[in-house]
């Protein structure tokens, strides 16, 4: 095991820290660390916090992280802005929000902001929850910012998917349009002292109605008042009856077989692509393309067939 | 050349729309049928237009199509919107909106919604107008719903991207914030009879003068109220200046030559993963990293090695 590896499993937040770089970088050691690490997972329950801005997720995952400390639990969080290019501006809303957990070790939050395609940011966000958990938090928070695919596909990490509502907003149909509905495990009406709240569990219910899901479970809607940290023993209680059917059912376990499954071809896929691009970085086709002589999917073919005969 | 790609070149509706149905379905004759159609290439002017839900693009885009048809120009329109996985509700809004063109031969409009990956939309889309442009329409406008990485993706086929906002809508950062302002060759400030004008332009320039272009060219802001009929002409006579700045400049060119070779790259990238997940679909390693005995990462390094080896 490298001695990166080592300080993560020994609890070294510097180290947890480098680790999250390496992955972010895209480090010629990253993939050496993952597999070091992978002996040492944990099986931290990973609850992904998804809903539109302004729905108040934030103050909700900062009232979950007391909620959790208060029961003794540690947490880590990986908050995901796919709509940000700039990790600065992510960084500056982690140190606020890190100020009122700064000397509680038991605390971790990273920001992710957009980095390459956004495929690359839900691998990422993945890899980073693949590290906290080696790490050792007993739950790992993935918030990510709005309700669109890209938060459909960094979603697809956590054991529990929580989407967060308010009253009166009209999200219920974006979310449905999202495909959301399809990956939610639970309902949270966030800011439940609004009026609205009977006629949004109407349109949830009539929602869930419409979809098709593959598994027997039926997403609990609760509903909460983060301002007046209100609601939360309630939501942590459906999480727990989430995670309990998910390790009775055998759910839990297929969902992360299909998880690690995907990602082999993720890690495969992309390799390639690296090797592919260094190749043909000033292959003579770009020549050929760029003044119309050959058609890109010639040259497509050309490429693929080169591959092949070569390696 | 095949018989579908000669029907396109020669104008047929029908022919086109099977071809653009080819394309989402990912169709064996895809390639081939790209591959013929690419010596046809007449290049229409491409036109991406993108902005908040709400900011009335559609209507604008309405508005356009009929002062395009007035100045005798023939138009092919791809509306793309990324949050919906359902087709059939953007065939339905597109039923409605041709309703008005139906019996004008020179308008033709083809939505698209969420069909596998994101990416996979951007290269759907691309592909689109490439078939359109072999057809023949003198402009094709691509029209995104909102403003986040994906509509950014799609924007890279267009000539000339336009980002229509509205008065006292605080969208200014959001798009600085996606990244668009960094595409954006053309603002449009649509329902320019609000108040906050002036406001918004103040905006827009500080923010240009905050982003660093590779180009010269400084995005002009042009007003439009589009439920009026208003400003159309001023917004197609600085796309034709733009028009202009790119053929003069060669940067137009030099536009086109980087989308067509990272097409290539496109194209070999997902020809690839299409056989390996073929060949892998039932590999011994799905099963061992499903039961924990193999790391995701050491499967993902014996299939690259394997495939290196072997092919």
């Amino acid at each position: 095991m490298n001695a990166l590896a080592e300080r993560i499993v020994k609890k070294d937040l510097r180290g947890l820290a480098r680790g999250i770089s390496y992955i972010e970088n895209d480090h010629p050691e990253k993939l050496k660390l993952l597999q070091d690490l992978h002996a040492h997972r944990k099986g931290a329950h990973v609850i992904g916090i998804t809903g539109s801005p302004g729905a108040g997720k934030s103050s909700l995952v900062n009232r979950l992280v007391h909620f959790l400390r208060s029961v003794k639990l540690t947490v880590g969080i990986v908050a995901v802005d796919p709509t940000s290019p700039f990790s600065g501006g992510a960084l500056l809303g982690d140190r606020v929000r890190m100020a009122e957990h700064f000397t509680d070790k038991g605390v971790y939050i990273r920001s992710m902001g957009t980095r390459g395609s956004l495929g690359g940011l839900a691998r990422t966000t993945k890899e980073t929850v693949r590290l906290m958990d080696a790490y050792g938090f007993d739950v790992i928070l993935v918030e990510t910012v709005g309700v669109g695919q890209s938060e459909l596909d960094i979603m697809k990490v956590a054991d529990t998917t929580a989407v967060v509502l308010n009253p009166g907003s009209g999200d219920v149909v974006q979310v449905f349009k999202a495909g959301i509905m399809e990956i939610a495990d639970l309902f949270i009406i966030n800011k439940a002292d609004l009026p609205g709240v009977s006629k949004l569990i109407t349109e949830i219910e009539g929602m869930l109605d419409l979809v098709k899901h593959d598994s027997p479970w039926r997403p609990p809607i609760v509903q909460t008042i983060s301002t007046e940290n209100t609601g939360l023993d309630g939501l942590w209680k459906q999480v727990k009856v989430h995670q309990n059917y998910l390790q009775e059912s055998g759910e839990g376990e297929r969902k992360r077989t299909r998880i690690m499954q995907q990602e082999v071809l993720e890690v495969v896929q992309y390799e390639l692509m690296q090797k592919i691009n260094e190749k043909h970085e000033h292959g003579e086709w770009r020549e050929q393309v760029g003044s119309g002589e050959m058609d890109p999917y010639t040259a497509a073919k050309n490429i693929l067939s080169e591959w092949e005969r070569e390696t």
